[in-house]
C-alpha cells in the first residue's frame, strides 16, 4: 500500500489534471483529493471522509457507486476478452447487444448507433457525419453548425467550439469559424425583465431566424443543443422553445443534433430528453448515463434520414473513413449492457422524475426565501440554485463566480458535494438517479447551512 | 446465451461499425465477425475459428490477450471504485501511480502527463496545448501545424486533418485549414528512383524548409510525426531524417509533437520511439500500448518548456479550461499500471526488438524472392510487405488496393490475421510484443502460402 504522502507528492509532480489551476496545483496551493471508494450516492476519500456526491461525478454515475451487477459484468468481460476492435464489421456479443438495447430505447426514427469513448468525441463524429451527409447530397456549402451560448458539447477543438462558454474558448483560439452561436434559452437572464416566458421564447426564435438569415440557410447544416442546458447553468428551456426551434430548422433544411450526454438514459425522468420535450432529432449524442461512467463509452445515434444518405455515400465512395481504435470497446459495452438492465430493474428513470421533483421542493423549502437566492430550477434529477447579490435586480456578485465556490466549499465541510457552475454564481446538483428522499433532504439542509455560513 | 443468428441480425440492423462499408454491411454483403476470446497472440470467434492475430487488434494489444494480471487489476478497480473524475485536483491511487510510472519511462525533459481516452483525443489535446502555449507567449499568429502525407494521427476533425491519408479526408471536408502537409518520408516511393537514401532525406528536408518558408515560420507552431509511419505504410524514416527535421524545427522555433501511439511502450524495442531515434519531443502522444488496449486510455506527455508556459498561463488566466469527463478513468489507469508492470516483468520491450527482427528475416526468407514483393521493411515488432505489379519499376497494381485485401483474405483462411494497409497494396504486421519465433515462422509461412495462392 502506498502512503498518502508519496501519492500526494507524485500527484503534484507528474499528473496534469483536467480543468485545474496548473501552477497552484503544482505548488501545492490548490486542493488535492484522492478518492478510494463509493457506494450508492456516497464516495470516500483517502483521508477518511464520506461524502454525499450531489453531482454524481460529473452528472454521470447515474446508477450510483459500487453496483456489483455492473462491476461483475466488467470483470467477466475483461477475463473473457478485454479488447478486440470493431472495424470492418467486427464485434462482440456485448457491443452488438448494447447497440440493440440502445436502439430499442431510442426515440422514433433512429437507425443505427456508432460507439465512441466520451461525449466530446461523439460530437466530433456527429459533425463529421453532418458534413459527409451534405457532401453526398451535393450541398457542399451547407456546413456551418449553430450552437447556443452557454451550451456545453465538449472540450476538443471542434466540440469545444460548439461549447458556448468563455472558459473553454479563452486562449485556445476557439470557437473555430465553422460554428455560429445563437442566444441561450435562459429566462432568468432575459435581456428585458418585463418579458414573459412566451415573449422571451419569441425573442429567441427571432434571434435564431436572424442568425440563419444573416449566414444564409444554404450555409447552415445543423443546430446542436442540450434538451436542458447543462454546464451552462442547468436551465430548462422556456415554454414553446423546442417546438419553435424545430419548426424553424425544418423550414430551412437544418439538421437537429440533440446532445443527450447528460439527459440520455433517464436523468429527466424519461429515457431520453428528446421524449420529454417532443424532439425529433437527426442525431443524438450519448455518453455518461450509457455506462453510468463505469467505463468510457459514448455514442452517436443516427436517424434514418441521415443513415440512408450515409449508405448511399459508401455505395458511391467505399468504406466510411471514420473510426477510433476503442470504438465499441468490449469493457465499455459490457458495462453499458449491465447498466441499462440495472436502470430498468431499479426503476431509476421513474425515480429520477419523482425524487428530482422532491429535491427541488426540499431545496425551495430550505433556501427559497434566502435573499441571495434568485431562482431554484431544474427538471428530472437536475437542480440549480442561482445566487444573486440582489433578488430584485437579479444582479451578479462582483466579481461573478466569487461566491458559489465558497458555498460549495462550506457544503464539502458538511459532507455534501455540489458543483459551483462556471461563469456564474450558481450551485448545481445532479445526483445519482437512485437518490432517496432522505438523501435529498440532506442535500437541501446542507445547502441551507452552507449558504447561511457564507452569506449570512 | 444468445444465438449466433440473433446476434448477427441485431448487428446488421443496429450497429454502425467504424471503418466499414455501411451499405454492404447492412445488406449482409460485407463480412461480420464476432470475437469471443483471446489468449497470447490468438483470438477466437463465435464460429470456432482460432486466429493468430498478426496485428494485435489495431497494433494495440501489446501484452497479448488474456493477461490475468491486467484483467484482475481491472476487476479489482471496478469493484473498489469504477469511476470518479480527475477535475480540479481529484485523483485515484491508480491514476496517480500511472502518471508517475509514465513519467519514469518517458524520455528526458518531460514534465507532466495529461490522460485522455484514445489517440485522436490526445492529439486534440496536443493542438489545444500548442495554441494556448503560443497565445501565452504572445505569438498569436504562430498556430499552424505541419504534418506529413501518409501520417496517421486520428479520425476526429482536427486529428483527422493531421492524418495525411485521403480515405480519412474525402467527403469530410478535411484537412481543415490549420494543418499543412509535407512530404512522406517513404523511400520506396521516392520521386526519383536514382536517389540514394541520403539524397532522399536531403530532398525531404528541402521540402520541409520550402513549406516553412512559403507559410512563414512565424505562422507555424508545431510539427507532428510518428517515429515510424504507421497506418500510412509501416515505414521507418530514411537515414538522417529525424536529426535533420529536428535541426530545422529548432531553428524556426517550431515545437515537435511525437505521436507515439503505436511506438510508445516498447514496439520498437525501446520504451519509446523517441529514444530509438534520438528525438527530443515537446509533446508525446500515447495510447494503445499504455494499456495494451485492455481499457481505453491515452495521454499527452508535456515537456518542461511547454509546461512552464502553461503554468504561467494559469497564473494569468486561472483554471485551465480543458478536460474530458473520463480523463484518467480509474479502470484505464488500473489497466495501465498492471500493463506497464507486466511489460517489464516479461521483458516485452526486449522481445519486441529481437523477435521483431526475427519476423522480418523469416518474412524475407518466405516471400523476399516473390516477383510481386517490392520491399520488406519494419523496425522492432513492425513489419510491412510492399506488393508491386513490377519489382523493377515498383509500379502499383491497377487498381491500387485491389491485391493486398485478397492476400489478407487467403491468410485469414489459413488462420493468420494481417492488415491490408489503406491506399496501397501492402500487408502490415504488428503482432503482440510477446510473439515467439515459432509464431513468427507461422506468420511468414502463411504469408508465403497466401501470396502464392493469390498471385501464383
Ligand atoms: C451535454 C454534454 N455534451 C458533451 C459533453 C462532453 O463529454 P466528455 O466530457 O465525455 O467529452 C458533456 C460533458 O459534460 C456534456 O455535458
Ligand atoms: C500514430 C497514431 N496516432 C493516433 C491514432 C489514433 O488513435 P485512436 O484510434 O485511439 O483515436 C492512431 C490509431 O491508430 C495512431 O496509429
Amino acid at each position: 500500500m502506498l502512503t498518502n504522502d508519496q501519492l500526494a507528492h507524485w500527484d503534484r509532480e507528474s499528473f496534469f489534471h483536467p480543468s485545474t489551476h496548473l501552477s497552484q496545483f503544482a505548488r501545492g496551493e490548490a486542493p488535492q483529493r484522492i478518492i478510494t471508494g463509493g457506494e450508492g450516492v456516497f464516495i470516500t476519500d483517502r483521508d477518511g471522509n464520506r461524502l454525499l456526491d450531489g453531482f454524481a461525478g460529473l452528472y454521470c454515475v447515474n446508477a450510483g457507486y459500487g453496483r456489483r451487477q455492473i462491476t461483475d459484468a466488467i470483470a467477466k468481460q475483461a477475463h473473457e476478452l478485454a479488447y478486440y476492435h470493431s472495424y470492418a464489421g467486427h464485434g462482440t456479443e456485448a457491443s452488438i447487444t448494447l447497440s440493440k438495447m440502445v436502439m430499442d430505447r431510442a426515440p422514433e426514427g433512429m437507425a443505427r448507433v456508432y460507439f465512441g469513448l466520451g461525449g466530446s468525441d461523439a460530437n466530433e463524429t456527429n459533425i463529421k457525419l453532418v458534413w459527409y451527409y451534405n457532401n453526398i447530397r451535393g450541398l457542399p456549402q451547407k456546413k456551418k453548425i449553430i450552437s447556443r451560448w452557454r451550451g456545453y458539447h465538449g472540450s476538443g477543438l471542434v466540440s469545444g467550439s460548439l461549447t458556448g462558454l468563455e472558459l473553454f474558448h479563452k486562449k485556445f483560439d476557439l470557437p473555430l469559424s465553422q460554428v455560429v452561436h445563437t442566444e441561450a434559452p435562459f429566462y432568468y437572464r432575459r435581456p428585458d425583465p418585463a418579458m414573459t416566458e412566451a415573449d422571451f421564447t419569441a425573442w429567441l426564435l427571432a434571434k435564431l431566424e436572424e442568425t440563419i438569415a444573416r449566414e444564409g440557410a444554404d450555409t447552415i447544416a445543423a443546430f446542436i443543443g442540450e434538451p436542458v442546458l447543462g454546464t451552462g447553468g442547468i436551465v430548462p428551456p422556456p415554454v414553446g422553445y423546442w417546438q419553435g426551434v424545430q419548426e424553424i430548422l425544418k423550414r430551412h433544411d437544418i439538421l437537429l443534433i440533440v446532445d443527450e450526454v447528460i439527459t440520455g438514459f433517464g436523468r429527466l425522468g424519461t429515457m431520453f430528453g428528446s421524449q420529454h420535450y417532443g424532439l425529433q432529432p437527426d442525431l443524438i449524442t450519448i455518453a455518461k448515463g450509457l455506462t453510468s461512467a463505469y467505463a468510457p463509452l459514448s455514442g452517436s445515434i443516427v436517424g434514418t434520414k441521415m443513415w440512408d444518405v450515409l449508405c448511399q455515400g459508401t455505395d458511391e465512395n467505399g468504406v466510411f473513413g471514420h473510426g477510433w481504435t476503442y470504438s465499441a470497446h468490449p469493457i465499455g459495452a459490457a458495462a453499458g449492457v449491465a447498466n441499462l438492465k440495472l436502470i430498468d430493474e431499479l426503476g431509476l428513470v421513474e425515480n429520477a422524475g419523482k425524487v428530482g421533483a422532491y429535491l427541488r421542493r426540499a431545496m425551495t423549502d430550505a433556501v427559497g426565501d434566502h435573499p441571495n437566492v434568485g431562482e431554484i430550477r431544474g427538471e428530472g434529477m437536475l437542480c440549480a440554485v442561482e445566487l444573486t447579490s440582489d433578488r430584485a435586480t437579479r444582479a451578479s456578485f462582483d466579481p461573478m463566480g466569487s461566491v458559489a465556490p465558497k458555498v460549495a466549499g462550506e457544503m464539502l465541510k458538511r459532507g455534501v458535494i455540489a458543483r459551483a457552475m462556471p461563469q456564474a454564481d450558481m450551485l448545481g446538483f445532479a445526483p445519482p438517479l437512485c437518490l432517496t428522499t432522505d438523501e435529498a433532504d440532506q442535500i437541501a439542509r446542507v445547502t441551507g447551512e452552507a449558504l447561511r455560513a457564507t452569506l449570512g
